[in-house]
């Protein structure tokens, strides 16, 4: 269906009626010239906002409508996470030019929503605007902390962390971008064989948040001195952490965690592993940092690994590689600007 | 400057070095993964956005970016006052393609932090991203208030009432539209003469939200029972309030109030000026109601005028018109999505 056919004020109520509000603190969500919420006693609100354009930050040749949904709203919990909080509402406002019907649009925010229902986030307001070319998102997240961890915390001989591992979306999306220059060339291409390679196509095109690692520090009742989630890559997130912490950092090569089908991947495609870990980005593991009295809590937990530690300023943002040389590490972000 | 030299980090960096926060519930702005608010006790917190993009909502034509970025800002700020609220942040994000330089975005910042500072609100974050075209703003503003006042509280006999004046902005906007016309059939035509058309041209171009108004409703002791701002016009605004309500309305056209500038102009352009302020939409002015026995309150109070009174839903929404007719009011937002 066109959704000139719906009109505005219809389109909204189309999108929105399937909504239930979960959290205590939403009293008033979609319908009103701002949602409320009546904040946690003793808690902080957190704010973070995503723009996310077609064409720039992702592809609809490959990415589903659902997924994109999903993803578009999970990135935004990721930041919430970052700084030891909970997300409890966004804002979704899309821009969509003609090209879109109804039926994407509903795909798209059964993204949204199943990602609020596994997050308990209520979707609580937005805008909804015709567009001239493409596909616009902005996502605004709501969330709450009682301690927020800030990046600029991070002390010298602080244990430097990291949850899962890293590079696997990047090599997703590599693979993604292989598959549709395949296609291009010869359409009548076979479908592509994406056997074995779920993982880091999941994690390119539908990445979760640590919400899991939030409680775990909690429940080992660990507060990390400073945290960032990895949006950009590696290199640009903890050079992030030692700018505002006014620090340096060791970072060994030989610990960052690489899952087995990135490095498989990596080998296909004849690329640096290392360089997609330190600078692939969209990996949305949190990494962070903790007083090296900690390291007795963290050292056996499974999906969090120690990769360096922090130093003085002076010494600089250091990787030392697996034959023990030293580089500098240098900030990229996942595009130019992005 | 090419934005491209600046890089990402440096931009916003840049953009945001000469922010100075001012609320007390600020805690921590841009920077970090999300800003900290710390809402104040008792009050309930607010949040709305707004999408804006290029070729839909605004002109660069005609436009200068300094007053595209406050507008950007108070229409936000529009929508908390009519939550019967007080901003207090925003985040800003932008998309924007090669063809805008860092001088440009230094216009449209200073125009936001021009409204911000105006109205009292910190500017705490935001996301920055290239675009394949044109400009991109997506704004969402968190306000408190210790009693919102929503769409769905008018009640039968309640006095409908609307600050300042309708149409104007509507009015400017076609005014601008002909000058363009004008300029784009002969570009060597003489500047336009805008004498005596200022008013009109400053609704469009540099709107405020009436914070004065909520200011001078709480020194008169009134809360009004339903209230919304008036961004589509008049018709669709007053359709909101009585939706919600599960309500009717009688509008009187002689009750509009209207500029004698808006006057002049719809009839230089052959226009139904009632047209104007029922649809033109943009005024950014607040309509609300309020209970018949707080009538002696709002009577003498001259940016303020009483247009009509809320009736049954059955009675269904009627504009008696100048010679007494009744007609069935519309909604009819801005644009087809807007």
């Amino acid at each position: 269906m066109d959704i000139s056919e719906l009109g505005e004020f219809a389109l909204i109520k189309h999108l929105t009626e399937k909504i239930n509000l979960k959290n205590p603190s939403t009293i008033k969500g979609v319908g009103d010239d701002a949602a409320v919420i009546v904040p946690a006693k003793e808690k902080k609100t957190l704010v973070t906002t995503d723009l996310l354009l077609e064409g720039i930050h992702f592809d609809l040749t490959y990415v589903p409508l659902k997924h994109l949904g999903y993803k578009a709203a999970v990135v935004n919990f990721s930041d919430i996470y970052a700084m030891n909080g909970q997300p409890r509402q966004i804002t979704v406002s899309i821009g969509i030019s003609t090209r879109f019907k109804v039926e994407d649009l509903d795909e798209f925010y059964s993204g949204i929503l199943l990602a609020c229902d596994k997050y308990g986030v209520d979707l609580v307001g937005g805008d909804t605007s015709a567009a001239l070319t493409g596909l616009t998102i902005s996502i605004t997240c709501i969330g709450e902390a009682e301690t927020p961890v800030y990046r600029n915390g991070a002390k010298e001989t602080d244990l430097i962390c990291i949850s899962g591992n890293l590079g696997a979306a990047y090599m997703g999306l590599q693979l993604l971008e292989r598959e549709k220059r395949v296609f291009a060339a010869n359409p009548d291409s076979a479908q592509p064989d994406f056997k074995g390679k779920d993982y880091i196509l999941e994690r390119q095109l539908k990445p979760e948040a640590r919400q899991d690692i939030i409680r775990l520090l909690a429940e080992k009742n660990i507060l990390p001195t400073a945290m960032i989630d990895v949006s950009d890559g590696l290199s640009s997130d903890i050079m992030h952490i030692c700018e505002q912490s006014h620090a340096g950092c060791r970072i060994y090569e030989d610990k960052i965690p690489i899952d087995y089908q990135t490095a498989t991947m990596a080998e296909e495609f004849n690329m640096s592993l290392t360089t997609a870990a330190l600078n692939g980005g969209e990996d949305y593991e949190l990494l962070f940092t903790i007083p090296l009295a900690d390291h007795e809590k963290v050292k056996d937990i499974e999906d969090i690994k120690i990769i360096g530690h922090i130093t003085q300023a002076e010494a600089g943002l250091a990787l030392v590689t697996r034959d023990g040389q030293e580089f500098t590490l240098k900030a990229q972000g996942w595009n130019s600007i992005s």
